[in-house]
């Protein structure tokens, strides 16, 4: 773990990231790299590195990706016009869990909010996720909003 | 509520926006409007503005501002790089609420992230607000997630 990095995703990254998405049972959001599949992630990604809103980071153990998340800076009204910060798509390689890796993610992604002016951060977690709860409550996230979700 | 039209907020409308805002006793944002606070709210208001991938609404029954909603466009990996929505801020003027104008919002905002790429609508509600979580179920949001929140 001494050799963990954090850094912005690239283009040469995107395969790997979809892999990690890819051992997500629970998020049922149906993820797979494939010849079919690829221009579709392709797009979404060129869409985040476009948007001044958003960076996709990666976490790497050597050479090897081993989790990534997504940051969405929200400019906001309320809070008196507090910049939020949203963090979406957390995801640790599988095999690599219960190892710091997610907890030194979360921290880097509060440093990195907190440098750009955010005042808050927030998340949401599927209600099936019990360790990924109890995760973020010990590094002080309070667990105080019902979320919801529809398909359009 | 046959005169209740929704369009984009401009810089006149702040003042009003924020007095919704103000009326909101379980958010404990703070938020009201004052000499004091009206350069953050500017600022907030510009940083939205600005952003390609937020927009703010007003809710008008005539001329006075009833509600207010923001919507965020995320572009996303997971999906198969769905681009989703976040619905925040969303507000009714106390006197009116129960009256529609909350419905009526939405489907607005459903039909705005639908119709400019979307493919999924997401929000998160303080969890003591148990007649906004019926609101939500009613209109199809599943309450799928935790929310969770820290400050910086």
């Amino acid at each position: 773990m001494s050799s963990l990095s954090i850094r912005e995703a690239q283009a040469g990254d995107l395969e790997a990231i979809i892999r990690l998405h890819e051992e997500d049972e629970l998020g049922s959001h149906g993820d797979v790299w494939s010849d079919e599949t690829r221009p579709a992630y392709e797009a979404a990604f060129a869409a985040i590195q476009k948007s001044p809103d958003n960076r996709l980071f990666v976490a790497l153990d050597g050479d090897e990706i081993v989790g990534t998340f997504q940051l969405t800076f929200i400019p906001n009204l309320t809070g008196r016009g507090a910049t939020r910060v949203k963090v979406e798509s957390v995801k640790v390689r599988s095999a690599r869990r219960s190892g710091g890796i997610g907890a030194r993610m979360i921290a880097f992604a509060e440093d990195h909010a907190r440098t750009h002016g955010a005042s808050a951060m927030e998340l949401t977690s599927n209600k099936t996720r019990k360790d990924a709860h109890r995760f973020y409550e010990r590094l002080g996230f309070a667990r105080s909003h019902e979320g919801f979700k529809k398909k359009l």
